[in-house]
């Protein structure tokens, strides 16, 4: 086995750091690494967090932390921010609070960068919870920003899927539960002391009912909490605790991970196969050169794909 | 030349709604279609419109539609919504309001599902572009909501981005910010009849500032706007010409077309080897069976992708 991967079993937190940068930034042996890793994994319980910016997703995320810990669970959280130079700031503030838990060695923070992943950040984020996973976190929270295809597919994967909301967003509500409404186990209005909240929570109920959730085997709860102030938190592990054991009971645990290795796999593949390209096949100076005659029109990307995919030797089958 | 791409570049519109629905679907000769329109493209302006769910942006869509009719232009709308069985409905008012203009050939508007696109709905989304610039669109509008990794990766494929932003998110307005500021061509205050608006003018620039946005060669304007009323779109229609002005007399707009095409090649190449190893090599049967042994820590997924890649003879290049 690789060393670094049983440093990260072995529990190093400066290991785990530098894995989960090799596994972020595809470099290094990082295949090696994550193979070895992964047989070690299974064990930890994801929760996923989303919501609209300004939901109080990382604020959520450490009053969690802290009563997770008083629990003796291990508690990692992965934090996938919108990407650019100026996001660092923007977000830094929340950053800041959550690590007031930085010298715990049962916490552990990392944010991950959202650009320049190749496959695709769901991958790279799935990577990085199966090392988590394998360096003995029982809970990993993922925290995604936005209510966009991505950051639904990185939070789908989690095996409880905690959606945010906060009054005050007026009309956009309806609009935000069409693209979640499908994804969520728990519903969690936040800042709830502001007025609205009933509204919101009236809201909800209806449209659960016009979604048909409320006929399912699991009907999302509604918790209210102001996260800032501790209310409601222990409502909310509450619920989350009580979806654990549903799933513990229930094949919708099992059927949830089918679809999401099903996913990664088919992910994991394409990455893979457009680095063997872009090493074997067509460098980035010939990719461009192509790229020219698109834009002249005189090639199309159609035809170029059709010319690559000829190349790949189908009959046989490995 | 396929008989359906002639009758698309004719202007008959429904072939047009035909290959639509084929180059959505990956279905029939989509790829053979793709192809022959391909070449007759490159004429249209994309102009790309998002931001937070409820900001408005169907209905400024509708505004703009009726504005560049007036100019002569023919103009396609393509909707990029969450998907869901619920979304269709909490949507509906909006694609109604935009259906006044139905009626009038030189108008098209179509919704994309954002499921079950193999390839990743921003291909698809590129792919019904083109089509829209063959069947000679003027101007093809493209709108997505939320802030996502996926939608930023549609709307950046717009030859001018509309970033809309609405008074009354509070301190939400800056983690939107972070993810879309280096994509803003123009920032659009919409429902700027709402008390806040000037606050929201303030920070915006402020976070130019700060991300020296304003340094770059263009300085994305502000304009206010209330699209109910249609309030300040001539403004708005000013700023869009603006940039399309910019873009014309500089190379920013070729470099732009340089990097969505090496994209949208890779994202098409990535797509088309996941429908090829489903085909001839691993059968939805055979994957489901691999998955298990996933499932059961017995295999892992990274080690599968090794295999399967080493079927592809690198050595013989293309």
């Amino acid at each position: 086995m690789n060393s670094l991967a049983e440093k990260v079993i072995s529990g190093d937190s400066r290991a785990l750091a530098r894995a989960i940068t090799l596994v972020e930034n595809r470099s290094g042996d990082y295949l090696e690494l994550l193979k070895d890793l992964y047989r070690e994994g299974g064990k930890a319980r994801v929760v996923g967090i989303t919501g609209p910016p300004g939901a109080g997703k990382s604020t959520l995320a450490n009053v969690l932390i802290h009563s997770y810990r008083e629990r003796g669970f291990r508690v990692a959280v992965v934090a996938v921010d919108p990407s650019s130079a100026f996001s660092g700031g923007a977000i830094l503030g929340d950053r800041v609070r959550m690590q007031d838990r930085a010298l715990d060695d049962g916490v552990f923070i990392r944010s991950m960068a959202t650009r320049g992943h190749m496959g695709g950040l769901a991958t790279a984020t799935s990577d990085v919870v199966n090392v988590l996973d394998a360096a003995d976190f029982d809970l990993i929270m993922v925290e995604t920003v936005g209510v966009g295809q991505d950051e639904v597919d990185i939070v789908r994967e989690a095996d409880t899927v905690l959606v945010l909301l906060v009054p005050g967003l007026g009309d956009d509500i309806q609009a935000i539960k069409a693209g979640v409404m499908e994804i969520a186990d728990v519903f969690v209005i936040n800042k709830a002391d502001r007025s609205g909240a009933d509204r919101v929570e009236r809201e909800l109920h209806s449209a659960m009912t016009l979604a048909g959730v409320d006929d399912a085997e699991w009907t999302p709860p509604i918790v209210k909490t102001v996260a800032t102030k501790g209310t409601g938190v222990e409502e909310l592990v509450g619920a989350v605790e009580n979806h654990a054991a549903f799933l513990s009971k229930n094949d919708a645990a099992v059927k949830r991970q089918r679809l999401k290795y099903g996913r990664k796999f088919r992910d994991l593949l394409a990455e893979r196969f457009l680095m063997g390209v872009r090493k074997h096949w067509l460098s980035e100076e010939e990719e461009e050169k192509l790229v020219e005659t698109f834009l002249r029109r005189e090639g199309d990307p159609y035809s170029c794909v059709d010319k690559i995919l000829k190349a790949v030797e189908w009959e046989k089958k490995p």
